[in-house]
């Protein structure tokens, strides 16, 4: 029934299969005997489901996975055996049952609260956790061809939602109506509904649509630009600022299909472009060609910041690159999967070598406080001797 | 520039210093010297703004927010006098030059994870650390006059949903067609993007469209219906399932105004009500309407669930009340606010006398394996006489 109702492949079992068996590679590494992956996304990835349960993998045993509603729909999602069980308390006992001990208990603590993390630590009787969440992030760096085949299919949806803003946009609209119609637009197409980001406080709309002042103002995101929102209670996405002429719309869309996630920016233009816009639209476009000019497996994800900041300072742009005062952001790209943050992120602080299989997205965007902004946003795949664009949309400013 | 770009108003002064003052007489009942705010929901209901922050409340001196970006958005949402910083750290140099040692420390320690949790343990060198958001849960369990005022605008944004519905739904569309267009009509009419849940794992569509066997498939959350949405990776909201004659078609809509929720349901059918749903449709009116008769200030939630189970009972639809099997679930109302779970919890399993400004949605809802659901979901403000409905949207199934 649940094959009827929803589109979207099931993860193959060769898939997770490969997961775990990476993750206990990093565990055995690490000295850690059990892991205990209880957030909804890393569930997805290793078990192929989201359902309330909980998946505790030993390092020289099979995964267990406990389950406390649903179990037909886990039945369907996941290949692996699951235990049903009443509350949560009842793993302690089947684990015992089985002779796990566990000395050193792995969790994601980077997302799991305090309150849980005791609770969890007396069910399981294990007092000695240490964090696993930077090796679940490694694992979920390199994109199976399985999951690329998802990032794709994302794609697809962003691609649409971009080309139909042509139709969309005009003159006098308010950002808050064309989100509306663009957000309905992506939704048809097939999206999953909202996009997820790690961390306490992350939240991310899937459209954002800004302009002029709007574009200006920092958010609470370290994102260059994100909306100032219809309310400070949200404060970011489309505003009630009306579309003039002249001055870039961007439309930055998160596409989601089968929980991959696209992200990718354009400008649309009413009119002729605004001259104070030209030059920094050009430097973006030269930025993103040149970087596919070059960048590849091997490619340090530094030296594509810095290439692209000397095109940035011999435009003389420096004080609007990725922001302006405290608004700024020190990135160019960030990863991108089940997550809108996820690694690599492409920065000048941190050494990250690319390799095949890696996604990120990439955004050189300049922003001028009160006048507005321009840039472009576009997701690469790392391949061995390329980059290549999951979106077929043209990166070209849009005139309307 | 931001009072133009936004719609909502911005959280009352003294309001906000009314706030503090509870919070600080929580503090000084639990023998907490120093709160610390950091999630984002908490830090508005405190603060009036979302932007990255850390609010530091001594139970005995003024608040003092910390800001690390975006002074000038603080500046125009917060009253209070902020301290911009460059870093976290210097959270620690600020308090130190203040003579604010505080030797318990109040966090919130049911949402924020354990790896921050020890990093603001070590920024302010305080390590003995009590959880308040228990404290902070019943502060805002009571909705003040301004905060039901933005209850109401939120419920007009769902009554506007509730009541276009009509001239959408039609034999044949899938949910995730109805979902979108419904979605764009809430978004245009000043729908904030997005609902806000508290706690791990804790996810919410605005919208769900389910219908036929979408609306008994038990999801991940604490929910009667979530439907299963158009990919396991999500697994709630919208399918593709197609509408079909005389079988209810459920609309879930969760309202957003300037941060505010409301969450109501009614039923649609295309053609005459199939016989299976035309009872427990009744017995749901009348658990409605029976429950306005006599709830107000004074009664026990308790009461209220018994009081809707007798009925339930008396129909013999004990089997299928607030979902079947394991997808049961223990309430038939949760209280709204910030977040789409807060208190009041409407259950027979707690005790909670209403008291005047608690708002909660109330769901009497049934459902039947395979075949579909029906019910009726209404938010209420207790006032001292009575139960106010917070939209005009008319309980009654709608038909197509």
């Amino acid at each position: 029934m649940l094959r009827n109702l929803s589109i979207g492949d099931l993860t193959p079992k060769e898939e997770l299969e490969k997961r775990i068996f990476n993750l206990k590679k990093k565990m055995e590494k690490k000295g850690v005997d059990l892991s205990l992956i209880i957030q909804n996304v890393d569930l997805f990835y290793f078990a192929g489901t989201v359902q309330k349960g909980a998946l505790i993998v030993p390092v020289d045993g099979d995964p267990m996975l406990f389950v406390e509603r649903n179990a037909d729909r886990v039945r369907y999602e996941t290949p692996f055996d699951f235990i049903p069980i009443k509350r949560e308390r009842d793993i302690r006992d089947i684990l015992r049952e089985r002779n796990i001990k566990g000395g050193t208990l792995g969790m994601e603590l980077d997302v799991v609260p305090v309150a849980l993390y005791e609770r969890w630590k007396e069910i399981l009787g294990i007092y000695n956790v240490v964090d696993i969440s930077n090796e679940i992030k490694d694992l979920r760096l390199i994109k199976s061809p399985f999951e690329i085949e998802q990032i794709k299919k994302s794609g697809e949806v962003t691609s649409h939602v971009l080309k139909k803003a042509k139709d969309v946009i005009r003159e006098g609209m308010t950002e808050l109506e064309i989100d509306a119609i663009l957000g309905a637009e992506g939704r048809k197409k097939g999206h999953q509904g909202f996009l997820r980001m790690r961390g306490l406080n992350q939240e991310m709309m899937n459209i954002y649509i800004t302009h002029e002042q709007s574009c200006t103002i920092p958010s609470s995101g370290d994102v260059p630009i994100a909306g100032v929102g219809i309310t400070h209670a949200i404060a970011q996405g489309a505003s009630m600022n009306i579309i003039k002429r002249n001055i870039p719309v961007l439309l930055d869309y998160g596409g989601g299909y089968n929980g991959y996630i696209t992200d990718e920016t354009r400008a649309y233009v009413v009119g002729v472009l605004d001259e104070l816009f030209k030059k920094p639209y050009e430097i973006a476009k030269e930025i993103v060609e040149t970087t596919m000019d070059f960048a590849q497996e091997g490619i340090n994800g530094k030296e594509i910041y810095e290439r692209a900041y000397s095109l940035v300072k011999k435009a003389g742009l420096e004080d609007y690159f990725m922001g302006h005062g405290k608004g700024k952001v020190g990135f160019i790209g960030h990863g991108l999967g089940l997550e809108i943050n996820e690694l690599p992120v492409i920065t000048p602080r941190h050494s990250v070598v690319l390799q095949e299989g890696m996604v990120f997205a990439f955004e050189p965007k300049f922003i001028f406080p009160g006048r507005g902004a321009v840039g472009i946003e576009v997701d690469f795949i790392v391949r061995k001797h390329s980059l290549e664009r999951v979106t077929d949309a043209p990166i070209d400013m849009v005139f309307i």
